[in-house]
């Protein structure tokens, strides 16, 4: 049996971190926080794992950086957007969610939340209320024992964040991971999964481009845990031809 | 408080019945089965209920019936369609969507499972097998006690349907109502419920056109039960003023 | 088809408010928070609810009220314990479990997250962080339309209660309904829903005996629109049958 | 961060195969089918897994074979049970669901349906229609892609096996993996999962004594993903002093 996180034939477990690198460019406080662009903050801690093979590809990219060919030779894609949701072509939408029915893993960042990819898979609004007001933020772990969870304490804090509150718009999550406190009076799930056809996705709520957030090592354990129960499943040959068939 | 089934101010359940109403006109045999239309055949039984304020849409008819003031008067709308969804406008498709993310209820029927509307709310292909062959159907109830099985023995049959077989590329039912047993060999989850934003979801699988299912006593009985389930709740006006501007 | 709330042949849902009513007895503070027993506190605005037929039952009756015959009369039971979740006796704790599954809603309140009933359907330890020190908690609806939520806004606060927070040993909710904040830092999921067989089971989080939470109005519609919810689906006679067979 | 299926710190994954050993000794055909009795055929062919370390022990061993030794130092234990569930000790029903609570995995097989143990953690009373008439029974995959269905087909097939059917009283599965289909017309909920606390638990019909069915090649299949998915999830330190704490 092909082990977890690496499918059959696969050496190691292929990441692409995608990112919008926008504010980066135009906003000299994210730029300070995050010099080289915001997905090589995020992809920087998954690349000292050996059983990964990480990329990044960003919206200004030809194709949004994710051809055919590149998504094909994915395993786990990372997504972070916020100001250019509409921006993202729906061509590029449909193949990526044809790739998650298939069994590549998604995990959805922050304002990822209001992606055309998330509310495709979601099929609701993704709504939920927000607040920038240096609001401390406590993650409390709903879900102890979840692979997602390894390595944590029972909470883990983040001292300034931006605030979402409920209601948040999703289907019933199948496992409700960490709810987050914020100063303000808010409670958020923050963490969530679910399945859709062969994939597994996992929203993590953490993010916002004006706070160092992507550098705070227990958001960096919580992102590398959640590639790894992303990575597709061994599942059978006729199985996978099946998705490919009924996705054709 | 607003009795079930019942919105606050309504002094009826608004049902708008959708079916695409094309077979009958092209096909001798549907015809013959459904003379005034599958629509009328569903409509019909709705009808004797006092409770209950029916009209009906098709899809030739201007914005296929579902003008922006219909779907506002309507509290469920119940789907069936099978040769025509891509000539389903995404523009109605949306405003569906929107209506059932608000609190409005929608029971899918038999190939409504490969709609735009429901694969726009499940966010999966909603793929399945398939067979035309005089296959019996037994259902069975998996969720005995629930108000879509009322009435009900703990199994009904239905002589000769259409088989839809495993795997139906869904997400993970919140409840399973009903699953199928086919002559050939097959099952299928032919009862299933979901909640998407305010509005309740419910498919039921049986009804191809070729067979008088529609005009089965408990193939009837369960559709008005999922009716009066995929009622909107009574819910507060802040909570819909919340879902109309997130859903502007 | 039998209205919602009245079974088949009842007039009124039948609604049998349970409490240990001993700290009342020994407490002073509680005692006059609660002259008459926090049971009748609980009972009394259901009492206004026309459709509702309620008694109550504590502890220190014969088989803590809670007989065959009063069961039977039964269509949803709340329960209320702190104290002497050890003295209630485990053929009542059975027999109120055969109920449960056979139809019976319970709506389990506060401290009941310890009593034996809860434990035995949940199948888990149902363990939980407290602390009593005058938090405030904000009670945030996660699922606006739910009719557990009718008539309230987005959130409603109480000025001072316990706090109770994650994790929270319970399996995964059906539907998560409530959120709460507490002032030092915790989160908790304080609404939940669950089936078990052919019942509902609705728990919600506030009601410590020190503090006048049962005279707050949003958790005495919280409490009425959860006991509706929980009332016995119609079902069928023969499904009734079915689990009287399976449970005799 | 520990391979999936590996504990931190533990060299092998440990699973302890149990069954009652009472039909081998009385029915000449049991033991014909299974010489060296059901665990051992059940153990076999886990054995040729190297990242394995399996052991058995059966109902008439001191305590159940299950002492607390034992049971420390399991990862998964898988149980078969049928003709004795009254005889095991609620004593050790306790011991095993506290661990299963920490962490650690259960695959529940056939008859075991009934056990103590299931019915403990699933609060319902878990049963289901059978009849012994040499049906046919057909496997359908229902969740592609998932651990358990490694190396499987759409289906897999036996040809004379007990029937089970629907209605199966148990709460709603967190996941459907395998619904069979038998000759008589029933269909049945064959493959399913839930967390109850940090642990996992698969069901998996399958294994009346009369039938070869554990020497079927996918069965085993099935069994084997099956303890490979139970594995207890990595989790932190605190996390698991978390569950000591709560469990003692």
């Amino acid at each position: 049996m092909a082990a977890k996180g690496k499918p059959e034939g696969a050496k190691k477990l292929r990441v692409t971190v995608w990112s919008e690198y926008r504010h980066e460019k135009k906003n000299a406080k994210v730029a300070e926080i995050y010099p080289k662009g915001m997905h090589e903050a995020m992809a920087t801690p998954l690349r000292k794992d050996p059983n990964l093979e990480v990329r990044t590809a960003t919206l200004d990219e030809p194709e949004h950086g994710l051809t055919e060919k590149v998504l094909a030779e994915t395993d786990v894609l990372t997504w972070w957007g916020h100001t250019a949701h509409g921006e993202v072509k729906d061509e590029i939408v449909a193949r990526v969610q044809k790739r998650v029915l298939e069994g590549m893993g998604l995990v959805v960042l922050h304002s990822g939340h209001y992606s055309k990819i998330f509310k495709t898979l979601m099929g609701t609004t993704c709504g939920l209320k927000w607040r920038e007001a240096e609001d401390q933020e406590i993650f409390w772990i709903t879900k102890p024992g979840h692979p997602i969870t390894a390595g944590l304490d029972d909470r883990f804090v983040l001292d300034k964040e931006e605030m979402y509150g409920e209601h948040f718009d999703i289907p019933e999550p199948e496992e409700t991971i960490f709810i987050s406190w914020f100063t303000g009076g808010e409670v958020f799930r923050s963490g969530c999964t679910w399945r859709r056809g062969a994939g597994k996705i996992f929203y993590f709520r953490p993010g916002h481009e004006t706070y160092p957030t992507y550098h705070d090592k227990n958001v960096q354990r919580v992102i590398l845990n959640g590639v790894h129960w992303c990575a597709p499943d061994a599942g059978g040959k006729v199985q996978r031809d099946h998705f490919k068939s009924i996705l054709k």
